[in-house]
């Protein structure tokens, strides 16, 4: 047995309301949805005006980034995006009956190094649903930085 | 062109807060999804410790509610459940590849006698689920009285 | 954040060799799949001669015994059986696209109070399945005893 | 009625701890599937760390080199890949629910010229997980000569 972190409601609530306060400030309607380490929904939110395609694609997205331990939009970047044709992932995009997300907007929640969840947005472009999800990893990192646990950004790193 | 009321994301989430607390004092850890009038998820939250399959149990139960117009427990009470076998809807759950819930624990949210959601637990026994839905129900009452529109509650009557 | 424990692959793999060896003992090919608490299989192995059927079903049993923390047979005991006609959870065993199975042979695996994850077999009746997988619930307890970990069988008790 | 060879347990198990082997002095955490002729998984394991959406991702590259007797990479690979659009197979990655993989990873097993199962990998980039299933077969391989039987690899010719 080996003992793992898991994230908890009360995080995931934070989460998510960072998220759409965010959206709200970009007056875009979204859907959050956060994940945990198995793309099991947490929390979801879907704004007054949002679509109503938000949810499931939200949650395929942080479903596809936890459970694949990748930032959705990593698989569909060009030109050396995975998923791409011709490219080594191509074809990964339709496992799992279609809820294999491979467009941004998923981002897995990385706590001390290991991936214990994941948060998918769905509203927004590409930047405002990059923002979003951004501004829920935040609200976790300041929860969790007293406690002496880091929160780490792929996003960050490879937009 | 008609108007109707369309249920708000604020007033979702008083529902999930409100079932999620009742759950809580019953000691049953417990999903609640709240959608709009077409099945989809407008609120959800998962309790610590509840089940990973709550999420798209309760999702079910609240779009077989809000889509059907009917409590989900209603298909299924003997001797006249009309999904029972040998009744008149026996098979109308193998619809929607399975998502629709023919068991305890989904309500149709009724404002001013019009269908405006579901509301679906899971996680706890029927009599459970039933009590932390009319929490719910009861929460977003007490938030439209004041408006003047009446919450009526298709299970007060039938359980 | 909270710290849980995590299955591990040795572990796993331990538990699908008892279970097979006991089916071995008991001259009837079997399948037996291990997973993780949310139903993601760890290990799996078929047996010559055992039916092709049986590793879909195995993930299934233990997907549903990890996933909802219950033995799957419990689902389907006369006459209080949740998942019967006219019970409170009829029809629960059409969610997830018929992968939630309410039939013998799904165990959950609990070690100190919580479920880590899921063993399901298939191939025998289900005094076979029963005991081939608690025989592996019983290799995971050998494991784990040193450690001071308790593994919890439902089965022995519902049985 | 003809004879044919089947794969059994043994060996395919033998396969599987091959391409683990192989994927930990990679230092990279991978699921292996070792299926029969008709894409049955015969054994299954998933590394400590590596992805929960490995299982089923392995299962289906296996499933298709097996049951269509070709690498998957082979589908996939420009200019000529056939599920590429414009390609004589493009679509065929839509069959069987998403479940036909077109991307590197899967292998048919051939032995003595005949297809008697499949190998699949999940976790790795294509380099990594070729080089593992490689390993795997070459594992097949090894057992297999002193009884005069030949396992042949795609792989190696047409990566």
């Amino acid at each position: 047995m080996k003992s793992v972190l898991r994230l908890e409601r009360a995080e995931a609530r934070a989460m998510v309301a960072a998220a759409l306060d965010k959206a709200a400030d970009l007056k875009v309607p979204q859907t959050c949805c956060v994940t945990d380490d198995g793309g099991f929904p947490i929390a979801l939110e879907r704004m007054d005006g949002a679509r109503v395609t938000g949810p499931q694609i939200a949650w395929n997205k942080a479903f596809t980034a936890a459970g694949h331990k990748r930032s959705t939009h990593l698989f569909n970047t060009p030109p050396n995006g995975p998923a791409l044709p011709g490219n080594e992932a191509f074809g990964i995009q339709w496992s799992f009956e279609g809820r294999f997300a491979v467009f941004v907007g998923g981002f897995p929640v990385v706590v001390d190094g290991a991936v214990v969840g994941g948060i998918g947005m769905s509203g927004g472009n590409g930047e405002q649903d990059t923002a979003c999800a951004l501004a829920g990893l935040d609200a976790l990192a300041k929860l969790l930085a007293p406690l002496g646990h880091r929160v780490m950004v792929q996003a960050d790193i490879k937009l």
